[in-house]
């Protein structure tokens, strides 16, 4: 049976040639970067290119930090964890400012430090899954430590202008973080450029493996710790370096940004043909405008389908998607982010995202359009509180 | 040139047959285990069967957690800061027991507590490498939420008796954690016949890659979490799981305990002989009695070496060796156990540590011993403070 995977915000596969530039290290330079001897030496050498090819993959500076760590989940909890124990446990401010639409690794750990007593405001998004600047304005006060909002939604794909928000931010003397897990390899992501204190990406989102990621901190912000130990990563974050997945992701992030706008217009091409078709029957919409979401993702909702009766049903056609963020899919519960745009109960269970790559074809959209189409009208026809000539 | 390697309580070379068991998890099932389609269904299956491999590496009980994470680093902050959060800081006690000679991640996530108001005990070690049962005991009260001693140290390699250090911790109704990092794939760990409550490791120090981890819960202790966010891992670990190296890490526990008794007595016998070339040199001195270590570490002390300068020499001559612990060799500071079991400060810089694999043959035994006398007898010739005729 035909495979198609449309489910690239979950996860996406490895990059053949990064499987590729992977491979010596596992059985023939294994060393330990940390280690005196010659098995130490190579992949120190390695280590070093391989953050080289990260630090200009996010426009970070000399001065930087770039901590190479497990994953975004890691990253996001080291900021929101660390801030805690840096800056709001030691001074005087006590507020943190973010989303209603994070990933659950930033809305469980805020969830988190309110037992600690800190003070979170969590931003609306309004119906079209965007946040209000002004909103942002009035909620900080000279007690706002951090303000974390992501660069790119993952359910939605919706764009945050993260450089304005940057600047906001900093006018009222708050540190800024940015989760961009879903914004490399889709746009520009310049750290530097934005202005961001802290940024964190997981590799296994643009075709490096699971199980590495990485922390960028601007030079002169707080440093945030969350494992402590031995003097790996200039002594932000123990545990022996994973040189081969490092190695892994260096690689990724320069093919990520390697002829991006070219490969993410090609992406938004075959992202807009599948959507158009979606579009183009009845009691359909896509969550948030074209123009400000990211070249790859679509979240439809689909009224009168309930998104796991679709889900089952595509995927026995060999169509891979979700009906949101695969970190709380095994829970079937309403999709959080219909339900943060305020849509009703009924509508918040119907949801489907589709999320391509720069390995995705047109030959498999339209596969993946037939069987869709079909899917719906099949289940459409069988669905007792939908009526198709309503 | 010859490589030897003898550097494997830093890190391991990935077995083969581990590299071969994680290929198809790169580039063709590489979906999330969490996402409800085929991607996911197929990952979801071995990643169940790397997790009864691990149960059963450890003689975990189907009611305990196993949280696969990053490595054990990792886990030991999640005990440690878990236990804080869960116990400490919701309760009335406020005291943790650990050794002076635990892995850095243990040492600086203890600092940190201490910090946050919690009292630590760190129990000395003797000259012999052993901490005392009766000590461990004076130091209990009713307000010890805690006791965390590690199964076999890094640097020694000796052995400290689990079963019998949880039992006197649980009499004052302490919760028991172990560090089984440098145990596994040399003696049988077993965390229900120790019955701990705690067991942490790293996939690196048995051949599995490095960034896996693992993290042992006891049904009905409580569960500590460091990293918050999805319902990865029973939602005790966020972040995607990592499924290729989990699946690695399964068949490397497998293959580590495989006809253990062989080829640890096979490694035994190798070490025995690279630490009777040694000890036929004068002022040559090895830490712990031999029944007392696992069968693949020396630690000695060479009067009039300095360290760094054996090191060198001997990986000039392809012989890759450690002054003790990679997690702090980048600082060229005196061994910290050597100081720990009181050796003067001149002894503590000339500490060489050896360390084989079941990968090891005779020959790079051979070859090494040849090599580490040469290098010896070359720098004694040349030190100003040794007197080879003394």
């Amino acid at each position: 049976m035909k495979r198609v995977y449309l489910d690239n915000n979950a996860t996406t596969m490895v990059d053949p040639k990064v499987k590729e530039a992977m491979e010596p290290f596992w059985c023939e330079m294994y060393g330990n970067p940390n280690s005196l001897h010659q098995f130490g030496i190579e992949t120190r050498q390695h280590l070093r290119a391989a953050l080289e090819r990260l630090y200009a993959g996010i426009g970070a500076d000399d001065a930087d930090d770039l901590v190479v760590n497990g994953c975004a989940s890691e990253g996001n909890n080291t900021v929101l964890q660390g801030i805690y124990h840096e800056t709001i446990r030691r001074g005087r401010k006590n507020h943190i400012i973010t989303t209603s639409v994070e990933h659950p690794s930033m809305r469980a750990t805020c969830h988190f430090l309110e037992t600690l007593g800190v003070r979170v405001t969590y931003l609306p998004v309004n119906d079209r899954g965007l946040i209000n600047a002004d909103e942002l304005k009035a909620h900080l006060s000279d007690e706002t430590a951090l303000v974390s909002i992501m660069w790119a939604n993952n359910e939605t794909g919706m764009i945050f202008p993260i450089a304005k928000l940057a600047d906001i931010a900093h006018e009222r003397g708050a540190l800024f973080h940015t989760d961009a897990v879903q914004a490399i390899g889709k746009i520009e992501v310049n750290a530097r450029k934005a202005d961001v204190d802290y940024l964190t990406f997981s590799g296994h989102k643009f075709h490096a493996p699971k199980g590495v990621g990485g922390l960028f901190i601007k030079n002169g912000a707080p440093k945030p710790r969350l494992i402590y130990g031995g003097e790996h990563m200039a002594g932000l974050r123990a545990g022996t370096v994973n040189v081969p997945l490092a190695v892994g992701m260096g690689l990724a992030m320069e093919l990520a940004n390697d002829g991006l706008e070219d490969k993410s217009k090609e992406m938004r091409r075959l992202k807009d043909k599948l959507e158009d078709a979606l579009l183009s029957i009845k009691d359909v919409s896509v969550v948030g405008e074209r123009d400000l979401r990211v070249s790859n993702t679509i979240l439809a909702s689909i009224r009168g389908v309930e998104g796991e009766s679709l889900l089952w049903d595509l995927n026995k056609n060999g169509v891979a998607a979700s009906t949101g963020s695969a970190c709380s899919s095994v829970d079937l519960e309403a999709n959080p982010i219909l339900t943060a745009i305020g849509a009703d109960k009924e509508l918040a269970h119907t949801a489907l995202r589709l999320s391509l790559s720069r390995f995705t074809s047109e030959e498999e959209i339209d596969y993946a359009i037939a069987v869709i189409l079909r899917a719906i009208e099949r289940l459409r026809a069988i669905s007792v509180s939908y009526d198709s000539k309503g």
